[in-house]
């Protein structure tokens, strides 16, 4: 308690985002309070306000994290002009991205509810960013005659929710490998939006 | 207080489980206490458990009652013998039902985490016999040429996240109406199990 303001700031932030991940995850944002997350840190509750000021801040910066290291991932790999080239990367890239944090990827969806509404036009905001880059690719492909997709918004949403769902049902060391995994879906999302004459590629 | 048990039940259960989907939707089970559910039905704390013994029972119920509404509608809809037929009425039937109902979809997949282990087996036993519809018609479209899909335990898993994720952007009201959208999914489902000779309608 009688620490300066930001010490162990560098230490203390990771462990109070990785605690409360967990938490949320478990028990929902309404259930954990911020005495429940500084015992899990192994803080004292007033040394969790050195780093958030409140709980809505906390959830907000976990879900304005998440979306921002998604959108960075991304920027780290530029879409390949070839449309279907940039749908598989797409693909396999959400995937991926989704399977190795699914505690951040559930309240990132669960809790959207909870945030304020000036929180959640921001997290939004961010998401359609996200939402905008396959949007575009499926554009760009229906310009090149390479897709057949008459709602590229719409296209957008159910290849998003039909990947984030791999989170649901895939397990590490089961018949599958991740790999194998992306190839199926991305054989799936391929032929859901190719046009048809003579693209079959499977 | 003084009610013996059972009364008012008719009245009372469609009261319950109306308020505690509600309420376990906006808050999250962990965070809603039954004597929360009994001041937003307007009875006793006491009043409620005339109708279930405890809170992991009320939820259980909630989930399962859930999974055989969802069980029993599709009962009354006879799957059609021709693959394509039947995969369309599933599409068809997946949205409309869970557009009817979001909050009680919603906790029946973020609820799961708060299921003892012994009522989780009971729901998705009951998930399992309606994902093994879907895989029963993939699989007889498979056997007669109609459809190409190489794993349709995974391609069930895949269609079904597709079509839930309606929930999350479609509003009444806005530009397409449910039966388009139903249209431009069930298109988007055909096209990424179908095979690929001959077979385009769109």
């Amino acid at each position: 308690m009688a620490r300066t303001q930001g010490s162990h700031s560098g230490i203390t932030g990771p462990k109070v985002r990785e605690a409360a991940i967990r938490l949320f995850a478990e028990n929902g944002y309404a259930a954990v309070s911020m005495r429940k997350i500084a015992t899990e840190v192994g803080v004292q509750a007033g040394a969790l306000y050195n780093y958030t000021p409140d709980k809505q801040t906390l959830l907000f910066d976990l879900l304005k994290g998440h979306m921002e290291e998604l959108l960075g991932a991304r920027a780290e790999t530029p879409a390949p002009d070839d449309p279907a080239r940039a749908l598989e990367q797409f693909t396999r890239f959400h995937i991926r991205f989704h399977h190795e944090r699914p505690e951040a990827v559930f309240i990132s969806y669960m809790e959207l509810r909870n945030l304020t509404p000036e929180n959640f036009e921001v997290i939004e905001g961010l998401r359609r960013q996200y939402e905008d880059q396959l949007e575009d690719i499926l554009r760009r492909g229906v310009a090149s005659g390479a897709f057949d997709v008459t709602e590229p918004k719409i296209a957008t949403m159910a290849v998003i929710a039909m990947l984030t769902g791999v989170n649901t049902w895939f397990r590490e060391g089961g018949r599958l490998s991740l790999p194998e995994v992306e190839e199926i879906y991305w054989q799936m999302v391929r032929k859901a939006v190719m046009a048809s004459v003579g693209s079959n590629q499977g």
